[in-house]
Parts: C-alpha cells; structure tokens; sequence
C-alpha cells in the first residue's frame, strides 16, 4: 500500500522530471516516518522495483535527495536518512577572542514567552499576521564573554512543549526554566518536540544595535553588527525556525570558496 | 615518456592516498599545457591504462579533480578541463539598487602603477616583502553608480603585458590606458596573459571606510563597508590574483544554505 501510494504522487506531478517526481515521493515516505532519520533505506535495486521504475531513474533520484541533504552515502555501508544538521554552526561567521576555534559556546536562555510574530517572523514560519508564537531570546558567549545575541521564533503547533506555562514574556526563571536546555537547540527540538532539522539557509546582512541588543552584547548602542537571518526547515521542507543573530561586525569572518 | 614523468609523480607521495597522488599527477599535465582549458580528457579506461591504474583508482582521482574545480563533467560528452571562473560575481555579495540582480556592472580602472606590494598581497602572491607588484584600482558602477572599489595586486612575472610603461602609479589615460579592458577580466588575464584563474577564495569581513576610498564610492569617510579579500588560482593552484573589493556594509548581503 505503501508503494502504491507513492507511485500515486509520481503520477501527480506531470510537469516535473521523472526523477525529481521521484525524489519527492521518497521524501514523503521519509516525512511520513516510514524510514527514521539514522536509518538505511532498501537497496537500490529493492526500491527501484517498488517504484517501478529503471535503476538509474532511482540513483538520480537518491542523488537529488543527498544534494538536498535528506539522506547521505556511507561507503560499503549503504544509505542513511540524515539525522539532521546539528546547529551548532552560527560561529562558523564570527572570529572572537584569540581564535580559538575549537572553542564550545555557552548558551544561556535570557528570556522565552508566547508574542505576536513580527511580520517576518510570520510570514517565513507560515503564519497568519499578528498569530502568536514562541519567542526565545537567547546570549551566546564565549570564556564568559557575550558575543552573540540570538531571537528565535518557533510555531506553537510544533514547539508547544517548550513554551512557558504562564503568558506573556517571562524571564528565563523558574520552576519551568529553560537554564538546563543544551546549546545545541536542533537535536532537543528532535528529543522534546520530534521536530527533525534537516536544512538551514542564512541571510547574511549587516545593521546595528539596538540600545538593548547591545546592553546584551556588552557594546555600545548603534555598534556595527552582522545580522545572520535563518530558516531552518524539517524533512518535508517546512520552515520550522526563523532567527535572527546579531554579532559585532568587526569579529566577523566568512570564506567562500568559487569555482 | 609523459606517462612515465607522471607515474614518477605518483610514486614520489608515498604520504597521499593512491588516488590523490594520482590526481596531483593529472593536474601536472594539465599545468603542463597537455590538455588545454575547453578541452576534453581521454576515456577514462584509456587514463588507467596509461598510468598503471585500477579503473576504481581513476575514477577517485578524477572525482577529486572535479571537486577542486579543475575539469567537469558534461553529461553524455566527457570530461573537460574547466576554462576557469568568468570573475564577475563580487556582485553577488550586495544587491545595489531597486534590486536589478541581472544588471551587469561598468568597469572603471582609475590607476595602475607598479608598486611595492603590501604585506599581505606580498604573502598571498609568494613576493619578497617589498617586491613590487602590478596593482590596478577599479570602480565598478551600476547605472553609472560606483558601488564597489578594487585594490588588485598582481604578479609582474605573469602580468608584465599589463604593466604600464612608466615607472610608479599612473592614471588610466594615455595611448597605453586600460580604459579599454573589458569589464571580465579573468578572460582578459587568460586572453592576454595566459593565465587562466580556476578556483577563487573570498574572505567576508566588516570595516570603514578611508577618506580616498569613501570618496571613490560617493559615501563618507568613515561609512561602514563590508570587504571581501579575494586570492584567485591558477591551474597550479598558484594565486596569482589579490583583491581587496569595498561596498557599501548596508548593501551586503549574502546567503549560505547549511545541510
């Protein structure tokens, strides 16, 4: 049954490439729990024939999904679904102290409430204007210094678990405190809330602080600061996270490599 | 005797995985003028067999070198040696304007001089500290805008056809002028000087503007920048190109998906 559901959705999307029709109907049985992130898909050979379709009509479509980051090719063990990007990486843009790259940031939860979304907020989240959902404002630093300053917003269908019991802006205190969640957010999003973040796309931009966000920062108000806006989306592709991360632009560094 | 030369090659890195020492051989006869850029390799079971390869062994090698951006495969036509990056991407770093992404860029160079390279130009390009250097100042300039200001330092080794005639820094005017210089130049650098630029590195960082500098972009001194230092690289992997390029901090922007 399962099978001939997806050959259904290969069928619904006469526009698209046989392989790209594909890759999606896979990525329905991923979304639908069939195959768990950390697991191995069926040989090549084995999904092809549930398909119906050629050997190579497959790979290209297993491809497709590793470009996307959906699954991964371990050699001479076969193919895994991705348990997800770790989130571990918003200092990949900074440079802070003496360089210490292998440095762990803390994370330290400064405040966390249910609040209208902004607009932007909403609209990449998929959100009517003005519908509520979970704020957290959250300090990262670095041997005790603040460096970044992150506000993250988080649908309530999803997260509900982790929002506050009482309403409104609370300060991170508490019975209920959120002082003992890690610093790597993605993989408590996977144990808390079952939400699998497979993909992250950063805006890059530069601004300044408010008096605020720089009191956090330790800096001073109107500070250059780099802004790193993201969108983190789950396995089906639905943006699940919108953050914005300010840090003081003279500590920022990113290489690109062209080819 | 080239592929002996080669199989010498391989045998000389006795640290490198088998197919990485291959790889290094490849690209020696690609530096070497054997197969020139836009040309296409031979099959890749003829590579083997000359160099004394497993087909497996061949084909890691030669996925390596599509990774380091040295050939690319066409689909259903070969394996080609790559004609090198066209250059004309520093805008993809800001958006200028109402947003008129497909604009392509004035060029404007309004000094050339050979000069006492800089410290880290010199380090970059593999100068003596103080060997002079060619080094171009361009603008570039959207509906007759400037947007962004170039310092490009290059080695006269390679770059001597572009060097003025006269000793020191000269503006752009002349019979000699390079007002006439098209707006790519890493096919003028191939054209005129047989260099071809393969891979680039772009390292994003905030700054300020000088008065000079603030003065060339019609913005004041002092004026946030974002500046994004290029090395560029030859067939060899040489850098053969350092560039420093300033914009406008607020017109930058950049985006980087994470999976």
């Amino acid at each position: 049954m399962q099978a001939s559901d997806t050959r259904t959705a290969v069928a619904e999307h006469p526009g698209l490439a046989r392989y790209a029709a594909l890759a999606a109907a896979l990525r329905q049985r991923v979304v639908r729990g069939e195959w768990l992130p950390g697991t191995a898909l069926p040989a090549e050979q084995a999904l092809a024939a549930e398909h119906g379709v050629a050997l190579g009509t497959m790979r290209r479509a297993l491809e497709l999904l590793v470009e996307q980051g959906l699954i991964e090719r371990i050699h001479g063990k076969g193919t895994f679904v991705r348990s997800g990007i770790a989130g571990a990486s918003m200092l990949r843009f900074f440079r802070f102290g003496d360089g210490g790259a292998g440095q762990a940031p803390d994370s330290r939860i400064l405040a966390r409430g249910v609040l209208a979304a902004p607009a932007d907020a909403a609209r990449a989240l998929g959100l009517a204007p003005g519908e509520s959902a979970l704020r957290l404002q959250r300090l990262r630093l670095i041997d005790g210094e603040p460096c970044l300053l992150e506000h993250i917003w988080l649908p309530l269908d999803l997260f509900g678990a982790l929002a506050p019991q009482e309403e409104g802006e609370t300060p991170a205190t508490g019975a209920d405190a959120p002082s003992g969640w890690p610093a790597l957010l993605y993989p408590f999003y996977a144990a808390r809330c079952g939400v699998h973040v497979q993909r992250a796309v950063d805006e890059i931009g530069f601004g300044v602080l408010t008096a605020p966000q720089a009191r956090s920062l330790g800096l001073a108000a109107g500070h250059p600061c780099a802004v790193v806006t993201r969108r983190a989306m789950d396995l089906a592709g639905r943006c699940v996270e919108w953050r914005v991360t300010r840090g003081d632009a003279h500590a920022f560094h990113y290489s690109v490599t062209l080819i």
